[in-house]
């Protein structure tokens, strides 16, 4: 537990053997045990060893969670398309094993811009907004314009053609004009969920 | 006069001599002529063998046009930041002299939504929107997904750091997921302003 | 239906349950259904629910349209090679189910001008040209010079080395010195075919 | 004054008669005004008509501020070397004038560890840190692993060779893999200050 | 003399004495002397010493040429623009210091095909064509698909926006699918020049 | 045959079906056919009904020759390393089809200067000389400053890290600072030995 | 045995056959072999031949090495991350080969810089420092500051979204403010050990 | 002085006041001081307090330099072309102000084959070679087979069009498949200089 965060496993390309360990030994240790961008491989592997352990095919966690955990403050997890679904759920499961509430307000992407404004009032109470979006990126700057605490901006590799893996989405993110808006790596959901905790702690949500 | 309009004299870097000319022999055939990219030292240079001649310095446009011009038709040409007029008067400018009727929506960017929501009635009513942003270029997702009539997108130079001299704009306007948005040359507001008036004339307004 | 256009379905990695749903409901709200980018497996999956579907291998598109559809106006679709039909045919098929009536004119690209110049007479009976190219994209300047009305070019991905994925092509276009010359992303024919179903409609092919 | 934030000029490339007329607008509504990016020259002509204006040659900085004006809280702003100290001092003062408590700790660039290990005490205690660094960007990462609130990582355009104007310190800084760190623009020392300010009043500091 | 061809002179960013000095060593030895890249300033000091050196201020060679050349074989310099006739100049300029006789065909941009078209037979004579320009550089590889002989295809600066100092062009004629076509770096008509000479030797032309 | 060059057919993703009639319908009116970038599964389908094809899986050639052809004048083919062969021959078979005599010096990379050298007497008779070198690309500087006829160099893709598929190679061989070096794309053999033929048959060798 | 170095095999893409005759004939001239980027597939067809073959999955690296080999002088191998131990191995072991002694210090990444701190003695013994990272890569310039012998940096391709397979790493160690850092190619643990050895052989480690 | 090299002041921007007081403040505690990037104006302000200070307009280095320094080991700095010379100097310059003996090999580009190999007895005697080269860089990679100890790559910013301020020649030098190459920063003479003394000095050169 490094400055009262529990350790989190990048499962991505892990061994077999020592993935397996590292799961079994955080679990001894912590009582419960997290990772992310795990396959399905190595969710059975695990399963083996820890017969408890949980697997989401859609934001590629694999954990064991403690049955009492408590979600204080709040946060809003916003996403653009269907298709960046994995990405907010990688940052909204890692907020939530960190202990924060979240919102999920899904495919409110900026070209169908009356979905997101029906959807304003849950977002604006949030202490901190993720907002996932691939291709042009655009939602960040239009959440900056309407909500007054910070937006954590999300890139997705999600696109083709022009959109050259999610770079050209951080580009847009990174030059956004509305205040507020800072960014993390493409597809880097749970760096997002984690900022977003440590907001949300900042402000009183612990 | 190719396809029905008058030639554009790209001033940008021509000899002195030999702009000085061309106006001439332009205005000689057409009784109107009409450049782009001037500065001010052509300007004069020009207007000292066509004192009639006109010089716009936001939009650089160095032009003599006949008097009884009718605007017909109607585009709108909608533009994000302040620092992005020049580049929208650019477009609206070249529709007009080309005979399009043009509504200048200014200061609509999105980081400042509402703005842009509370002309949407006038915009709605265009054959056709020119969109003019730099930084992240955002404005154009967003109107794609408002209007029913095609966008022409014109990303800007305007920006700082990763704008990248507005590729960043640009690649956020061609990946945009809005349907009916198609993009020209950064700062090509003359672009704009010819395609906005091809598809005005074709629907009627001629 | 937004904006008169029926909702079309990006097919790319929907999952399989998901697909099949949209497809159904789509067809019974609309009594038809259109979707791009997909695959021989998706195509199995969805006949499987709906056994009028059809799928073409070449465009990647499945539907469902109605009979009685009449095809209005006039554009037309060029393409540069052999290996761009498939793009081609998006944007044909796309503004086909739109109903816009479509001449295809292929295999035209520019290192072969001859074949090109023997085509103009149809294509410049167009109310908009979709210029479908790789490599290096020129066809859609040489276009722009030959034909009075709006120029949608698709830069595509086919080609190799420098040719990165389709972005040469895409700058080559943007770059275009010819007026009337507009770009979407990509490999984007869906999205070409919808813009040049808006200029159609607004010139008149309703 | 929107989201509780008062407005700032971007003075960069704005007309003089234009810049004037916002300085003297706001001025009289606020009774403070603050601008970033301002030139020499602009100072000048804003001190014509607002004797009280000051400029700060190192940020850029133009402004009437408040006499009686408490800050609150506390973030730190670290930079690497002594040519981001503009940077650093533009994120400083902007955070100062909305209102928060700001620890400068400059020059602690990584390649000299032991300085910014001398200083990690009262970093350590900031609601939010700013961390500004060009060339290989590098300090944002090792801060990161050091403290356990947010860092606002601002890349700068200081830097020769394959810096690229700041895009390498980016790069590296979205790159980062250490938790808690997102990033802004290039140069961006304002939306930093912002940013910071919106943590920090989210931590109590208001 | 290198390989039969005379040394020739880059003069950019070459100190004044040494400059003039290489000049009066060059005259000496060979009666003749040939830069590229001069500047009207090294125009004036080379005159001080050597009074009867030409300077052509489109092209920006400076040099002094025997009375009795004669040229011989037979190369096409083609230019798009008239902004590319400087890059087309250095490549007829120094083909012609070199032995060559050339045939200049320039403002034939495929914009404006027929221009082009009208011109060709002049062209096909050609042992060799330079194709000179910038934008969207798509001369090549029409005339590549047009002519028998080899095309040596020089991209130029000329442009704006997206056509990033020339690279744009140079990698739309990189990817040229015309066969015969190859190409050298972006305003290298010098290099252009002399390669044609190579190959009009080798066809006769001596 | 176009230009005196026969047809060439780019057998990459080409239909099965397609790919199959065309080899017969060439075949067919020349007595020959020749096709680049064949796969093996392509070979067994057109060997079914041109049982006479030969497939060489280096160059992944695939061939119907006449058997009395006659190699004229003198090209040599230069490779850097083991890995560059594929494209070398695709190139030294292309130009030997329309012709050409060719001499293939393999695996000279400029790390062994000494092997480079020691062939230089063969190389420096060629009428063209193509350079095929992947990684660093610097076989073709070398090459231009010791040969006198033009050289055409080939980037390949073979590398790894920074050689960004064969760009790396691409931009040091454009800016060769040896005079007669022109570029063809990343591994394009077979343009090389097109415009290898073409300059030698101008040399005589037809 | 070039420059006082055994040869060493590059493995990846050669021919089965081609592989195997090169082992033989390098171990029978050199009572060793030492080869990088090899498959296990490639370890199999090679341990039909030589059977004492030694394969390193890890590494990569397929062998047979002397018995007697003494480790002069002494090195230090770090690495940033568990996902950079392969390219640390490469480094490690070719340089072993070569008879450097190594110590290799792994897992200190500056993201936990009190690993990295602890470890300084050892480092600081080294004639020459490897400096192996991915993502960000700021283990190179901190290690710069805090030794006073080379360091080499080896970016790696590990990463992921804008960390494009290496090159922010390898612009960040190009980048880098402290002095003494020099770098190679993405992933080039073998250029790493091989200069590494080179430095260690000067310093008198013979 | 840190890790046994004196402080080194980058004068590049440094303000006016700043700079004086740096150069009297070193040169008190040192008897020398040393710095690079300096301008002329710099030079005459510092002039004015230490008149004994010495500027080189070719390298921009400005120093007082202890008058006994004794130059030891050796090694040698080759350079491309006549505008690389600038880098060099800076390079041999600071290896000389550390106490590294220099060979100064210049105007060796490997487009000169001859000269550069004429040289070579001289250049293999360095225990450190560093090799600037701007354009395409390919000095490195021919110097890397000649010679057994490392090379020491600088590319430079010399060169237009595509050689995008040097990057190119970065990338064909990291790209270098010769052994003992590593790279600096595009025009970091300074560092070559640096690491070619730590290297020197591990050889004896003390
Ligand atoms: N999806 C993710 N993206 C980026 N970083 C992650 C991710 N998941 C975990 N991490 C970080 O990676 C660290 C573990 O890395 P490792 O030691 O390689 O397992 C964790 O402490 C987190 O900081
Ligand atoms: N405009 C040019 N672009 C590229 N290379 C040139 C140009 N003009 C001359 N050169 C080459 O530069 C060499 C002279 O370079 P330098 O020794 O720096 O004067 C000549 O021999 C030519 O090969
Ligand atoms: N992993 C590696 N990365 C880069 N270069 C290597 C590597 N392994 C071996 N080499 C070099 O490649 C040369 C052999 O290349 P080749 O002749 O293609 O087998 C060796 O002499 C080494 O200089
Ligand atoms: N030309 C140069 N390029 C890169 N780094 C330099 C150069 N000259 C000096 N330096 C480094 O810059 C440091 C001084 O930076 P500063 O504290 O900004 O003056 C010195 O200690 C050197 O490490
Ligand atoms: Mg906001
Ligand atoms: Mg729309
Ligand atoms: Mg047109
Ligand atoms: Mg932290
Ligand atoms: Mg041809
Ligand atoms: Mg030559
Ligand atoms: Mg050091
Ligand atoms: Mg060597």
């Amino acid at each position: 537990v490094r400055q009262g965060f529990p350790e989190v496993i990048y499962c991505s390309n892990k061994p077999d053997d020592y993935l397996v360990s590292i799961y079994c030994k955080m679990f001894e240790e912590n009582g419960e045990v997290f990772g992310t961008r795990a396959s399905i491989h190595q969710y059975e592997i695990v399963k083996k060893k820890l017969p408890q352990v949980q697997y989401d095919e859609v934001s590629q966690i694999l954990k064991i969670e403690k049955n009492d955990k408590k979600l204080t403050g709040r946060i809003a997890v916003c996403s653009a398309g269907t298709a960046d679904i994995p990405v907010a759920e990688e940052a909204a499961q890692t907020a939530e094993f960190f202990g924060t509430y979240v919102d999920r307000i899904y495919d409110v992407g900026v070209s169908g811009l009356h979905r997101l404004l029906s959807k304003m009032e849950v977002i604006q109470k949030a202490n901190c907004v993720v907002a996932v979006a691939g291709m042009e990126g655009a939602l960040a700057s239009v959440l900056g314009g309407l909500v007054k605490n910070p937006i954590i901006a999300v890139p997705t590799s999600v696109g083709y053609g022009a959109s050259m893996g999610g770079l050209s989405a951080l580009l847009t993110m990174i030059n956004s004009c509305a205040n507020g808006v800072t960014v993390v790596n493409i597809d880097n959901g749970f760096g997002a969920g984690y900022v977003a905790t440590q907001i949300n702690r900042l402000a009183g949500g612990k």
